[in-house]
């Protein structure tokens, strides 16, 4: 308990630090040409980018100096130090460590996609052996209403450890794909970071307490350094994160799940990410266009924000794009007119969804309404998790 | 010794993946406006920098490719997994990720000194924790002819650890500074390696097996993609090695002298970069003028390099600088020349100086001599090491 005030202290710290930080290096970032113009204002300044790469230095670093606090008693009584633990401690830190690097690189030389997908599972390795050798516990638990079929558990072996794998692959991007207006990739880190940390406090006094305390010894100096970003990246942001910020953020987010157990409450709360993903992947796959970029298109007459498109070539389109441009005009998830020779429609990310639901709005308004609907989704994942759960597993 | 036979495939493996990326990636260095121009060639072509970030991720990512292979006998049986050494090599990979972040942050954004000393000393904390909780040992063994005035033995307690924190520094700092003309960063470090190898095969007879295999484990990788830099960095170079390089190399060898306890044995190897350090302070701390580069000159017409110089103005200096110039000049470390006003003095490097001794001569002789001298030194290391250290200590 002395250990995660010192925590705190010690993030309350990290998060004036990086506040700093961000304050004072943000034109070495743009003296190193690390910089972009923000398209959805008037004016054309240079906003720093990858800014990203200092909360998470100070969130590392944070971390490592709190090593002799976490393991304090253990170095006391160097005869039963937890070697396991702080083995566990030390793989979370190398991944996030190499998300951070492999971020900066992405930024700096803008990798192609393969180096994308590769290098997250090289860095999930040192977990995965960790995972292997505390728990190695490979086994589902089968909801009971699918119990006749299956059996109480079925134990998925070396499956589990491709699943952990592409967990960590999944989250990276997840948050990276949800991006485009200012303070959505923050913010929502920001809520899932702060709805594990719930979970974490609700599950103290569970028998599962340890692995939580874990948790909470990633996530608290993870939020802090979070908010110190947040403040500069907030509308209007003064500051860019970065694919540096989300590939941290989603390893933190992996890294937590996988050691402390619970990668399935964790997916949970990505769940306005995994609506995105999903709506996302014909334009991802490509069986409809997709431009570079898909932020929504800014009018500077109204200062609103309306969702962008994108123009399919009638004679173009195949069978398997026109079925799928029927199911979702029948679903109601696309905004499409069309002439004879074209179809323009909407390009297929959350916040474009919103802007056709709800009609065009501020940017500021835009954000807030995302991250509403994250912190709904977290309270929906609650419901899910606590009272839902009873009715498919036994307590 | 299976396990090193794998880990010698999967190094020649990684020395090919190295040469094979650095020849793809390096426009897009370029095109990040990371290149340099060399100084020492009449062309002027745009040269990519800070490639040893390619060298170094696959260095780490054969590292954790080779994990499940160190340690397969422990995987088999979980129950006796070596949970310490498996921290150990964690805590060894974290440091040098760590400072490959450092180094290609430093080489994108140019950091200031101050971050340059402090960041080496944090990302070495984990070392120092592994080391506190599995070794402890802070006794130096005193040489025989002082032992009437010490004892055998001193135990100086915490002052190890900031003698090895300082060590991670010092390692990272001395080859940045070696540095200047093609294929000295890398040629330096490969010949450090290569002797700490040498010396790891010596001493796998030896009582100290395991530590001097934990070394092996890291130095065989990071000899076989420095072998893959070296290849397109050796003279005429084609790409730089940046900061990124020296700090990974420098790191490296901290970590594998303080895990693999011969870290006095490492500083041997580093003789050359110690007497580039001690004659480098008078111009490190200021007390002559330090240009921003001290690299040698070069002339177009003879297609030679010479060493340069600075100048100090006579007024300017104050009793303490002429005293250190007059010890300078006794010792026949200088080259000087003085009107009324001012002294021009060659610039304090090991390159300068070898310049000053030996004449000017083309880049290529002059990076041979060096790294030479690199290896006559690593052999005077091995003497002091082997035959004499009989006389100083009882075997």
């Amino acid at each position: 308990m002395l250990s995660l005030i010192l925590l705190m202290i010690l993030s309350l710290i990290a998060f004036l630090i990086t506040d700093e930080l961000i304050h004072k290096l943000k034109n070495l970032f743009i003296n190193a040409g690390l910089y972009g113009i923000d398209l959805c204002k008037t004016d054309k300044n240079k906003i720093p980018e990858a800014l990203g790469v200092v909360s998470g230095c100070v969130f590392l670093i944070t971390c490592f100096l709190f090593i002799p606090i976490a393991f304090g008693n253990g170095l006391m009584d160097t005869q039963h130090f937890p070697h396991n633990e702080f083995a566990e401690f030390l793989a979370a830190l190398l991944s996030i460590c190499c998300m951070l690097l492999l971020g900066f690189a992405d930024d700096v030389l803008d990798l192609r996609w393969r180096y994308k997908l590769v290098l997250p599972t090289v860095a999930s390795l040192p977990l995965l052996v960790v995972y292997y050798v505390n728990f190695n516990s490979t086994t589902f638990i089968i909801p009971i209403p699918f119990r006749s079929w299956f059996g109480v558990s079925v134990n998925i072996g070396f499956l589990y450890y491709i699943y952990m794998g592409m967990l960590a692959v999944f989250c990276t991007n997840a948050i990276n794909i949800l991006a485009g207006i200012n303070g959505i990739e923050v913010g929502q880190s920001f809520v899932i970071a702060l709805s594990i940390v719930v979970f974490d406090i609700i599950e103290l006094q569970g028998d599962q307490y340890k692995a939580h305390t874990f948790s909470l010894h990633i996530m608290i100096p993870y939020l802090a350094t979070t908010l110190g970003l947040l403040k500069h990246n907030w509308y209007p942001s003064r500051v860019f994160v970065g694919d540096t910020f989300c590939y941290v953020s989603g390893m933190t987010f992996a890294v937590v799940g996988i050691l402390s157990h619970f990668s399935k409450t964790v997916l949970l709360f990505f769940l306005p990410q995994i609506i995105n993903f999903i709506y996302s992947v014909p334009q991802l796959f490509h069986f409809i266009p997709c431009p570079r970029h898909r932020l929504p298109k800014f009018s500077a007459e109204t200062n609103l924000l309306h969702a962008s498109r994108s123009i399919i070539i009638k004679k173009d389109m195949n069978v398997f794009t026109k079925v799928m441009l029927q199911i979702l005009t029948l679903l109601r998830l696309v905004d499409f007119t069309e002439d004879n020779e074209s179809i323009t429609i909407n390009n297929m990310t959350l916040i474009n969804l919103f802007l056709i639901k709800l009609g065009p709005m501020s940017e500021v308004m835009l954000t807030k309404k995302i991250l509403l609907f994250q912190i709904l989704c977290s309270c929906v994942a609650f419901v899910i998790r606590y009272p839902l759960a009873t009715y498919f597993y036994d307590k």
